[in-house]
């Protein structure tokens, strides 16, 4: 599940049409996601797997999440809200997901000065995710550079963390996706840029932590993680400015959010993806 | 609070009129649930219950659990996500309800595989309580039979699991609430069927584990746990039926869900519930 | 950060005016506001801050709390769910916000019967809170005077806890605030009624846990703890009236609610606010 076993593939075109090719495969396949997420966006989260056709199951004790990561199609490690029987149930889960070659999402959410997740992040990190999501801080963060900080903004620039991302990549062998405005994806090889989302976004709780869920639903119907990441980001971020066209504030556009990702079409990606 | 102590009605029309006078207790009485209930699904639950004109509380630590749930008028006892302290607030919930004869619902949240939610699944159905709701796979692997499997879908259809929900319902004293396109209701020997709801219902998370909870105070304010059971499943397909008509996708469905919950009447009952 | 160090200022048209700078300067400044908040309400709490113009953070494990109460600009204490190890984080966070001035807002949900969270909130209420918030039941029980009673409901009316609010206000050093149909803020010196607000802001969970946080929001940028509550309270409760004109029941309404407090200005607080 690694990108390093799956062949290149030029960017551009040819990365658009293959991710509106995962997203129709998203919609036939309805992957089963195996969540271990942040209790503040759990309900966001599997709305967004749900309306983006996936099967959301959060399964987050140690006596099940292991067998339960065996079975799921994708697995989303997220460290919001690490509460102790949640870490035990996180270790559980990495060890199914590699068993069963499980693809898995790690979101090391406001790592770097908070002890007990930046830690678990590190050890995670070496236990080879299949794709890492952050914002710029956390990504800096998680590959030990810069010091994480304030919490879940994101005060780096995405650009200042696109070199410690693509070291990040060909260390660790997974994709690395920097959100910010422009959000950046890279596997240490191929590096994809995708210019789509409205600032709306950054004021629903869970408008980052439900696209991990989404990579993970991506991940488990395309092999290529990188592809599957770039058209994981494409969707969702086309999908929120098709809801913010409608939106008239944070509460509506969350709303109108999820009825995007329910109809977000090929033909809209292909209309509105500024990827590079 | 079993329907083996009830009267027994004549199914059809006459449960019609008996749910629409279950509806307006719920408003009038505004009775207090109390829910043990998973992190995904608390907060739409708990809108839920508001919008049909109940009083949601969610005390689930078990040195207070078993107090709230002898003062309450109803107990939701739902396994989504049995963390270990919730686990014990459970048993000490299902000791305060039997102790103060509060009603009670389990909904055996996707139990078969999973070991540690099926153990405890079998414990509570011998704990006798008012009403086991579930998807089919799900009633299969409570009653012992099937697998379970695929976690929080339905595989098996509703109709292969109509002679073992009445079997369950026989030997177990609970109400046994079968989901899926049409929803089917047993105590053992009245059955009902109720053919109303919309798909975009199982698009959005809760949507099945929210009807546990109404369940619960349609219980509260209805000694017939049969009519109860029925009424709550009336009043909420009709309402998500009614939210279809003014949705866009699962987003603006939940929210029209809740509106719907909230305005859904006597007269709406009678107009579209297909109730045999 | 206690009113006691704060110059007095008259109520009515000033008080209005110092609320709508506050409003002003949470949106220019985006406090990080620290959550330890109930697994119910916890999702629309960070979306009320976010709303608001705050940034939310939900750090609830001992191992972390107290690091991050000594860098947010406000913390709330929400007794909800208080699960074992969020009373262990509790504890160190206000530990950590007493070492580094944080002010911190108390929301002792459901106190007088329940043992566990009754037993923490006499405690806390000894920490100095900087404020404290609940309906009239609670305020009682947390005086010391009432019984709490049925849990999530204000059975007593405002009225009859406005002196004890006074006398906890006077004897503990905290902002005390009573939600009801008008809702009373008392530093035990000065008093406050906002008399804004709509019955479906009690239909929709959260509606009141919320308010504790965007308290917190409030006086992490204005000093004066007493104005800070105020005009947390007249945002809240006018932004809850401008959404209720948009509203057709209680999903509909927290839609509404989230965009109103995105958009309320000085101007809707001059033109709606009934302050006395």
């Amino acid at each position: 599940m690694t990108s390093s076993s799956a062949p290149a593939r030029p960017a551009g075109t040819d990365l658009l049409g293959s991710s509106i090719e995962a997203l129709d495969r998203v919609r036939a396949e309805g992957p089963l996601v195996h969540c271990l997420t942040n209790d503040v966006v759990v309900n966001f989260t599997a709305n967004a797997l749900l309306a983006v056709g996936a099967a959301p199951a959060m399964v987050d004790i140690p006596e099940e999440s292991g067998i339960f990561a065996g079975v799921a199609g994708g697995l989303l490690v997220n460290l919001g809200t690490p509460h102790a029987e949640q870490r035990a149930a996180i270790e559980a889960a990495v060890s199914g997901a590699a068993g069963a070659s499980t693809p898995w999402v790690l979101d090391p959410v406001a790592i770097g000065v908070l002890p007990v997740r930046t830690a678990l992040a590190h050890r995670l990190r070496d236990a080879r995710p299949t794709v890492v999501r952050g914002n710029a801080s956390e990504v800096l963060a998680l590959a030990g550079a810069g010091a994480g900080g304030r919490g879940v903004d994101a005060l780096d620039e995405v650009d200042a963390a696109a070199q410690v991302a693509t070291e990040l990549a060909a260390s660790s062998g997974a994709v690395v996706a920097v959100s910010g405005p422009v959000d950046l994806v890279t596997d240490g090889t191929r590096t994809a840029r995708i210019a789509n989302g409205d600032v709306l976004l950054t004021k629903v709780t869970g408008g980052g932590c439900a696209l991990g869920a989404v990579m993970a639903a991506f991940a488990a119907v395309e092999d290529d993680a990188f592809v599957a990441t770039v058209a994981a980001v494409t969707t969702y971020t086309v999908a929120a400015e098709l809801a913010a066209e409608r939106a008239t504030g944070p509460g509506s556009f969350a709303v109108a959010f999820l009825d995007a990702l329910a109809g977000v079409s090929g033909d809209d990606l292909r209309a509105r993806a500024r990827l590079s």
